[in-house]
């Protein structure tokens, strides 16, 4: 196992730590954008595999960051699962409201493996792109988050209709979540089939949920999603990401069976990782807002993440996905900076 | 000290909990609504005496909670210093956007007394409508926050403004902050001298920071405001919110020298009352929709809360003010069930 990523997720703590960047492929890049120009919407774009794999590789050529993620949304799965979705400019993601037992019953699972043949060819040509130093991470949203979406109708500031649901109807939120934990590790096991090294789910909104709520929605999903995946890829490494989950990071690392867990930027190592069992790796948690500003605000958090990472399993990377008004030099001086930790 | 909130405050573990929930006064209530058809515009409302005394205190006789908290708005003290403010149906705040060095020379803090007056006017109407049990709470938004709402021009989702000049204009970000410390010294003050028991600073945004900043733009402005109130008004009691701290809650109480700390609804008690020091007072931290959903499901998570206070200082409350659409019965129900802890 010589990719420097993997070892890490294998427990050991690798200096300078290998990094990526959530979102490194994606609008601050003159050459996502000028590609992004040529292709269809923004769904076509995640299933088209020559262009997908494409914008994959991009970072990686110009960066040559220890991995490529997957270039995609974790609203594809809803997608694949027959839900509508559509992608408004300046506004983000627009579903249509799950909000009843007939609406899950027709979510149809029986078709996820056909839609998403798309996207595993592209995790397969991306694959033959990469030297052997690099590492592939595919994705997929956690159950709760994309729940979110599904019962928002997009996003939201406060989630106050899935939060209402997980209260007030318990079972019908329960069977939401059941079909998602299902699908998700159908559709991540064709990832690791496919190629993948490792993946990671991406739980942006757990911190929304009380203490209680948080167990039932976020971590008992993840841990059957790990065990079931464990079950059918030993070996392969799963990074979990429960973003805003605060004090309840601990619980998260110690009890999903995570390999990793990714920390949000206001994770504070020192604190976190004294939360996070030793043999739990831990990923994160640069500002991406650092890296827009440059120079040395944007050096002095870098060490600061540095030193609270040294010495445990780390990847390096931003505690939230990179912002499009990046400058791309920038992030040039930060790899420049963590490469000669 | 007889009234049950200050015992708290300083230190003693009171059981059952004193209880009060943030926002107890609005939109919920019928006769807030009627109220309220009835004043101008939400400044008007704020502004007027009678009526926002009489709205501090319907909660209070409705369900004879152990606090009252001043009607008002944290935007409040940016108004006062003459920065623009309105309110938009459904829309939240409006401000003008602070960008510049001149933006901040334009704030005038020489007309603030005169412009919070009728604000501390509301202080002794209410507390004149106060039995001696019921504390009266005044309240002004943290400096970070009130930063957050003036740079951004209202909320955000992801404050990527407000972050960027952080990161990339700190000699103008800290002269804001200091311009808002001195002026929340003054108007807190006020209240105090107004007639109230204890002052609450909410950070709702302390959030967003990385931990570099976090511990310049929150903890640092909430201990010098803390340092200046003591010194004026001894014995005066301060809770500090500094919502979605996550990991930092613990930084934040060790460091600011409040006497209580507010725990948001993510905040599992057991993991964040290890983290916060045994001599600062805990509140919160119910999930306002499980008061919307009412019933078993809004009891599990009481007795969550409970459990999770019980022997340590803790004044029961939400991890986030109550939403518009709870029931009133259901408040009247988790007073109940909190009152025969």
């Amino acid at each position: 196992m010589t990719k420097p990523l993997l070892r890490v997720l294998n427990g050991q703590a690798v200096w300078p730590p290998p990094m990526w960047l959530m979102r490194q492929a994606g609008r601050y890049l003159p050459e996502y954008r000028e590609l992004r120009g040529q292709a269809g919407d923004f769904i076509s774009l995640c299933t088209t595999p020559a262009l997908a794999a494409e914008v994959t590789l991009q970072p990686i050529r110009r960066y040559g960051f220890d991995a490529a993620i997957l270039f995609s949304d974790i609203l594809m799965l809803p997608w694949a699962l027959g839900h509508g979705l559509a992608f408004k400019e300046g506004e983000g993601p627009v579903l249509p409201r799950l909000t009843t037992g007939q609406d899950v019953s027709a979510l149809d699972p029986s078709r996820v493996m056909a839609a998403v043949a798309p996207i595993l060819e592209t995790v397969q040509r991306t694959k033959a792109g990469l030297d052997d130093e690099t590492a592939l991470i595919g994705f997929a949203g956690s159950p709760f988050t994309v729940a979110c979406y599904m019962v928002e109708g997009g996003g939201s500031k406060e989630f106050a209709r899935i939060r209402g649901m997980a209260h007030g109807e318990p079972a019908l939120f329960a069977s939401l979540i059941d079909v998602l934990v299902e699908s998700t590790v159908e559709y991540l096991s064709g990832q690791v089939t496919a190629g993948a090294d490792a993946v990671m789910l991406f739980d942006s909104w757990a911190g929304v949920l009380s203490p209680r709520l948080f167990a039932l929605h976020v971590i008992e999903p993840t841990r059957r999603i790990v065990a079931a995946l464990r079950d059918r890829h030993p070996g392969t490494p799963i990074i979990g990401f429960p973003r805003l989950a605060g004090v309840l990071v601990g619980a998260y690392a110690a009890q999903t069976g995570v390999d990793a867990v990714a920390l949000d930027t206001g994770a504070e190592l020192s604190v976190a990782t004294g939360l996070v069992p030793a043999t739990v790796a831990t990923q994160g948690n640069l500002d991406p807002l650092s890296v827009v500003a440059g120079g040395e605000a944007m050096a002095a958090e870098v060490r600061g993440v540095l030193d609270g990472a040294r010495g445990r399993p780390h990847i390096f990377n931003l505690g939230h996905g990179i912002v499009p008004q990046t400058p791309p030099e920038h992030v040039a001086a930060l790899v420049k900076q963590v490469r000669a930790a």
